[in-house]
Order: C-alpha cells, then sequence, then structure tokens
C-alpha cells in the first residue's frame, strides 16, 4: 500500500502561500462551528521519523484558536499508564464535545513501534487491533470525528533528513538511536504499517497518507482532508435540522423488544439469611481473608474492578463499607457516582469511568457504575433509546478489555423485594440521623419499579458475560447479602490468582 | 519533643467502642455539615513505618460517606512529578470546597526520607519548608482547614511490628530494605522530625502528635482533634453569620490607598514602530533562534512560563501565534484562560495555574494568568477586598517557587492607548469574520478603563520581582510589540542557559 504512494508529488511555493491564505481562514471558521454544533474532533498524526509532523502540526493549529484545541505527544508511556490498559491513556484525554485533540504518536504506538521492539503478535496484537478499532468505533457512535494521518517519506529522505539535524549542534540530539535502528528496519516497517492501515482503516476513522517527502504538498492535502470531512458533517446536521420536523425517525425503535416472560429477578429466593453469631465469625474470617488477598494481588500487580448496583435502600452503603472496613486504604478506593456534572456530560458516558480505572495491583469499588446508562438514564429518557441500546455492547467491550489486560471485574447486584423498600424507607424518613437519606427522589424512582424491572432483567441478560459475570445478592437479609458479596469478591481473587 | 511523648497511653477496648460509636456518629453528622458550608478539609498523616497509618485511616474512613472524600497515597514521586515544582502533586489534588483530601505520606516526604536520603539541607531544606507553610497557609486563608498527625511510636515497638509482617508469608514483602535502614536511623531521624515539626506547626495547619503504640488510644486522639476542630470552625461561623448583619466588619479596607500619582502605564511611549522591512527580517531571525533555544531548554530540562496580560485588543493572540509560528508544537503549549468554570471555582483561584505548570524542559504559554485576580476579579467585585489585597504576596511566592525550581517566568503586559482600543474594536466590530472576536463585554471593560489602569499599575509595581519581572510591551505598533515580545523571551532564555 504505502510502496506505491507516489512521494514525488510536490507543489510549488507560491501556489502553497495562496492556497493557504484561503485555507487557513476556512479552518479557523469551520473550528467555530464544530464548537457552536458540539462536535468533538479527533486528529492522530503517526509518521516515520523525521517526517515532520511537529511541522505539520505546527502548521495546522497556527490559524486555529488556542481555546479549542490541546496537543498531545506520547514519545513513550509512562509508569502510570503501563499500569492500566493502554487506551486509558487516551481515554482520559479525548476531547469535550465542541473542541479538538491532535495526538502526535498515539494508541498506534502500540502497534507500531512497540510492537516491533516488543514482539507483540498473535493473540496480543489481534486484541490491540480489536482495543483500537472498538474504541474509535464508539466514540465516533457518539458524535467524534476521527481522522489518522500517516507522514510518509522515503527511506532515502529519511536518511538525508537524520544527517542534516545531525550536522547542527542544536538539533544533534532529536536523532536517537532508536531512530537509526527504526531506519535499518525501514523496509520490515513498511509491513506492519501497511497491516496497520489495513486493519484500522474504517469509515467512522478513515487513515490518510500523507506524501510528506514534500511538507507543502503535504500541508495542503491535510487541510483539504479536514476541511472537506467538517465540511460534510456540518452539510448533514443542517439537512437533519430541517428535515426533522417533517419526517418521523426511522431510525429508532420505540419499545425494546425485550422478552421478560421469564424475569430473572422474580425467581430470585429473597429468604435467604444468616443468623448473627454466623455472621460474626465468617465476618471476622472473610474480612481477614480479604486484607490477605489485597496484600497478594498487590504484589502481583493485580488490578480489580468491583461494581455495586442495587435497588434504593438495598444496602449497597453498608456492604461496601463490612468489604472495606479491613482493608488497607492504600490499596483500594470507593468511588460513588452520582448524576454526571456538566463537565462529564460534554465527553464520552465511559470517559468517567475510564478515568478511575484501578492501577495494577489496586481495588476499585464502585458504588453505582456505568450501568447507569441502560438504567436510570434509559427509564428517565437522559439518553436516547439508541444510545442506551448500543450500551450493552459498548458495555461489554470495555468490560472485556479490562480483562484482557489481566483486571478481575466483579459484578453485583443488591436484590430486595418492593416491600422491603417501603419498609427502609420509612425507617429512614422516621428516624432522625438517616433522614438525609432518603430524597423525593427515591420515592419517584419507586413508582417505575415495574419498568425498573424490566430494565435490570435485560441488563443482567445482555452483559453477564464469561468474562464478567454478574452475581444477584439476595439483600433483604444484610447479614447474608454481606457475607455473600465478601465471599464471592474472596471466590474471584482466590480463581484469578491461581492463573 | 517527640522523645518526650508518652507512648504508654492507652485505652481499654470497652471504653474504646463506647466512644468510638459515639465519634464515628458525630463525624459523618460533621462531614454533612462541613459539606454544607462548603469547607474544604485537608488530613496528613505521617508517621513511622508500621505506626499503623493504613489502619487509622481506614478508621477513619469507614463512618464517612465515600463521595466527601479521597484517600492519596505518596509512596515516592514519579517521573512526572520529579518533572515539576514538588507542591505540584499536592495542589492539584487539593479538594473542592466541602470535601475532604486525606493524605497517607505527603508533602512532607520531601523534608523527611527524601531529606536524609538525598541529604537535603541548606538553602535547598529551607525553601522546601518555606514552600511548605507557603502552601498551608494560602489554602487555610482560601478556607481549608487542615490537620496533620504524626504517628509516633518507639524504636522496639517498631522493630517488634516489623518481625510480625515478616513472621507472615503474604505481609513479608511489606517491610522493605529501605523501612530497616530508617529502623537502623531511628535516633537521627527523631531530630529530624522534631526539626520538621518545629518549623512547619502553625496556628492554621497544627500537627498533632499521636501515640500510635496504642492504635485505639491514636484513633480515640485523632477523632477527638477533628471534631473539635470542626466544631470550632462550625460554631465561628454561625457567629459570623448571627453578628453580621448588625457589626460592621473591621477587617476589611474599603479602598486599596495605593498611590497612583506616578501612573506607570502613563509613562509608556506609545509611539514606538518598526517599519515592515526590518519586522520581517528580524523575525525571521528571532523564529529561528527561538526554536533553536526551545532545543535547547528541552536538553537541559529547564521550564518555561510566558505569561500574557494586556488590554483587550491589545494583539495578544497574534503576538503569541509569531512567538509559536516555528516552534516544535511538541515542546510547547498555549494555554488561554477564560473566566473559571463552576468546577475551577470551587478550588483555590490558584489551582487552575498550578494543574497547567509545564513540565521541565516545556514552555507554557498563558493567554491571560492568574493576574486576573487582582485585575477582573478585583474590579467586578468577583472577590473580596481580603482577597485580591491578599493576592499579590500569594502570586509572588508562588512564581517565587517556580523560578527556586528551576524555571523561567516572563510576564507581558500588551500596552495599547485607549484610542488605539477603539478603533481597533470598530474594526472588529465591522470586519464580518472578526465579528466574534468583540463582545458587549468588552465594551463594558472599556468603560473602566480608569478603574483597569489603577488595578494594573498596582499590580506592576506589587508583582514586579527580580526573580519573575515585568516587560511591557508598547503594542500600538503590532511589528514592534511582537519583535520586543520575541526577544525578551530570548534574552530570558539566553540568559537562563548561560547559568
Amino acid at each position: 500500500m504505502i510502496e506505491k504512494v507516489d512521494l514525488t508529488s510536490k507543489i510549488d511555493e507560491k501556489q502553497y502561500k495562496l492556497l493557504m491564505k484561503d485555507y487557513e481562514k476556512k479552518l479557523a471558521s469551520l473550528q467555530r462551528e464544530i464548537k457552536d454544533n458540539d462536535i468533538p474532533l479527533i486528529l492522530v498524526f503517526e509518521g516515520w521519523g523525521a517526517s515532520g509532523k511537529g511541522t505539520i502540526i505546527n502548521r495546522l493549529i497556527l490559524p486555529l484558536d488556542p481555546r479549542g484545541f490541546r496537543v498531545y505527544t506520547t514519545n513513550y508511556f509512562t509508569e502510570e499508564e503501563y499500569l492500566r490498559p493502554f487506551l486509558w491513556t487516551f481515554w482520559v484525554k479525548t476531547p469535550e464535545r465542541g473542541r479538538m485533540a491532535i495526538f502526535e504518536k498515539s494508541w498506534y504506538r502500540k502497534v507500531l513501534s512497540d510492537r516491533v521492539d516488543k514482539g507483540i503478535k498473535g493473540e496480543e496484537l489481534s486484541n490491540a487491533i480489536s482495543d483500537i478499532n472498538t474504541f474509535e468505533r464508539q466514540l465516533a457512535d457518539d458524535g467524534s470525528i476521527i481522522l489518522k494521518f500517516y507522514l510518509h517519506i522515503s527511506k532515502k529522505e529519511q536518511k538525508k533528513r537524520f544527517e542534516k539535524l545531525q550536522s547542527n549542534s542544536s538539533t544533534k540530539w532529536r536523532v536517537t538511536k532508536e531512530d537509526l535502528k527504526h531506519h535499518q528496519q525501514y523496509d520490515a516497517y513498511v509491513d506492519v504499517i501497511n497491516e496497520m492501515l489495513e486493519r484500522t482503516d474504517s469509515e467512522h476513522a478513515p487513515w490518510t497518507v500523507l506524501e510528506a517527502n514534500n511538507i507543502d504538498y503535504a500541508t495542503i492535502k491535510l487541510y483539504v482532508k479536514i476541511i472537506e470531512t467538517l465540511e460534510e458533517r456540518l452539510r448533514k446536521i443542517k439537512e437533519n435540522t430541517s428535515t426533522s420536523d417533517s419526517l418521523p425517525s426511522t431510525a429508532v425503535e420505540s419499545s425494546s423488544g425485550f422478552n421478560v416472560s421469564n424475569s430473572i429477578l422474580s425467581s430470585i429466593d429473597l429468604s435467604k439469611s444468616l443468623d448473627k453469631d454466623q455472621y460474626h465469625l465468617k465476618l471476622q474470617q472473610y474480612q481477614k481473608k480479604i486484607r490477605d488477598l489485597e496484600h497478594e494481588i498487590y504484589k502481583r500487580r493485580i488490578p480489580v474492578i468491583i461494581a455495586y448496583e442495587g435497588w434504593d435502600a438495598a444496602g449497597k452503603g453498608g456492604n461496601i463499607k463490612r468489604l472495606t472496613e479491613n482493608l488497607d486504604p492504600r490499596g483500594y478506593a470507593v468511588i460513588p457516582i452520582s448524576s454526571p456534572t456538566p463537565h462529564e456530560l460534554s465527553h464520552h458516558y465511559l470517559w468517567r469511568f475510564w478515568k478511575e480505572v484501578p492501577k495494577a495491583g489496586h481495588i476499585t469499588i464502585f458504588d453505582r457504575t456505568w450501568y447507569g446508562r441502560v438504567l436510570v438514564e434509559r427509564i428517565e429518557g437522559y439518553c436516547s433509546d439508541e444510545e442506551w441500546k448500543r450500551a450493552y455492547k459498548e458495555i461489554n467491550e470495555m468490560e472485556k478489555q479490562f480483562v484482557n489486560f489481566g483486571m478481575v471485574v466483579v459484578k453485583f447486584w443488591l436484590h430486595i423485594s418492593s416491600d422491603e423498600q417501603l419498609q427502609r424507607f420509612r425507617t429512614r424518613q422516621n428516624t432522625p440521623e438517616k433522614q438525609w437519606k432518603i430524597t423525593d427522589e427515591d420515592w419517584r424512582n419507586r413508582e417505575k419499579w415495574q419498568q425498573y424491572e424490566e430494565a435490570i432483567d435485560e441488563m443482567l441478560v445482555r452483559t453477564d458475560t464469561t468474562y464478567a459475570p454478574w452475581t444477584i445478592i439476595e439483600s433483604n437479609d444484610k447479614r447474608y447479602a454481606r457475607i455473600k458479596a465478601l465471599k464471592t469478591v474472596i471466590d474471584a481473587l482466590d480463581e484469578r490468582l491461581k492463573q
């Protein structure tokens, strides 16, 4: 593929300046339009050493309003980054709606230089490519425009540029041993690059090869690609706006179509309980055990997510407290999830969870989770039908990435009966020191019990996977629930430590 | 000091449980009150190895609502952290109003283990201590409650605990070589700890030594200290609220009292200009030079801040563009500063600038800065008189810390005449593609020219320091202004590179 690119393409200086004057104005104005239309734009620059990535990025940002973009350079992964799934680094940098993120080197490092230097192949390579495609598709589905550019130069041109850099004392250091090694491996890299371009090129995140032997030519091609893509999107938005009143949308079904005749929740035996003596005995035993396991997973650098979902007043707080009571606080964190802030809303809904991904060796306990998308957001209409329906797959993909990285993912649904909830609400209301725990919203949610039950059932079916299974915790009896949660975590960690 | 602490202090288990039941409830309720009153709470835990920091922190957080706090552990500084002033790590973690940050090990690392291991002494030690005191005072002035705890155990007790940890296979690894070395140095550490306690104990951020031979006793003492401090603050808030209507505040003067008879701005010669040919010649020459310097400071790991302030329409954007036009985008970032978001407002006003402190070797250009505090915030009344008056000192302290770290700090005031501004406003309004650049707010600010002039003059006098001097850029002529800014940066970098 890239070996067939015509690297003799060029443009003369006069024509370049003339075109750029126009293009720069256009891009500046398009930047304001994507801001007004809340479109996040992601630009990726990969390319040979000395192919001019720095220069072309600078030419790109000069006409832009600096309030609207950020440039990220990834020369290497830091220790903090290696302790997390490799896309974490980039998830946390995805731009807010209306803003632009420019990546000089990117997540493709994993399938380019890291692939060659660390010999990534086989399943690890396939996983990396599939993770990358998933990542880009999820962002595109959320409205991001993603454009990827590969700056291509010939081996001869690269040699010439390295020699020029080396001949100047203030740029000499920029040619590293690694660069020279990669130069030697030029032909081998061609195959790697071709494979990458082929396996990660998609309609929603296309690659464009820039003929960078002539940087002016490459710049023009870059501008044209960006301008055309942005104009196309804006045109579509206008079309949709002008027709949305007259035509019914066919893309979105109004009902879920999910069959709940065999409700999972209704088959749960909520009479399970544990007497006080047994409870205290087991609690002590398991809390000791789990502290030992916390040390083990720290030593073995295993990251752990424990995700708590459940009805209001199902006892999540008390359950988490028993789980963490004897843990070392340096090894775990409890992340409570409430409704998203405006800042969080301006990102992909999974962004705020990616930010909290535990480091290898650490435990993150989520008190409510990303499943809010298919529960409260679905029922309250905080997202479109299309969005929550897509979410099952997105969530499964995310959890799969975590598990591929070596993470243990434990998910709890704390289940209580409607009667039990009512009784607990009343107790809260009648106990002065507990009143703050009960709000009008809790009562409103309670009225939608039926709808929630349907959503929960669908969630349990669609996101119960071999790698991240759900555990339903019968929680009418709090003692039973706490012990079962503890035991489930212990078993999951034990299992993982055996590997 | 600590050698005189009575380590035989203890409490029996029954009494402990009885007290804790009460204290835990109290603390949970106080947590809600500090949230309602927007008080940020910072708790620092330092102490000997195996003194029980993990245990006591867990006992502290168990009754708390996890939405309200976060535990931070600093076992070591990462590479990213060593590339920035040491307080950066902690500034970015300071809690929002109403929330709690718990530090297990903290900024005191620098004057404890780092001091011993890296032989920090003399001026470096004094600077570190003064930086710490400044940091805590600035946060306290902003309303933070800061409590610091040192967990003290005897050498004998420490030995016993290490032996116990070592005897269990799942905890053995927790006793590191470093721990054993520190144990050998116990007596030397006593002196270091005493000096630290003495030199960093203050009314607004007091130290409490916890007798941790008996962890129950230490826990009770910890709870009492926190509860008393919070109750005291809440009591004061209530008093102030109830009396504020009847009594005039004497703490705040209503006028600045700053003498502006010799206005700095009025003495600036705005007729300075540069013809087109000279401009292009110098621009090319300087832009080449500054790119070389960018490489040099990267090699030498020197961080650089370039701070742009100036009248509306003074040409900051165009000036920054010429400065960065030929730079490598991997080495610099332009950070535009607009009015703070609600999230930023819930932090100390310097927090959002600390977050953007450049890494060693990188350049950060601020398009507007922390000086907003003594300009727009002063004039529009976005902060109290007391707050902006305090800000001169706070800003000088911050810049001093940057410079002590090895940073170059260049500050520009882009000056134009009132007539020139009017003309530029009119041009913007009459040029379709520039209209977005002019807002009603710009016109409103213009009406306050006189007030701004006073504020700017005071700012220039009070924050012009030997380590971070102001440069006034005569900007009626844009060409002259751009060249002067470039030249100033070049000279500052040249100067620094000579050191």
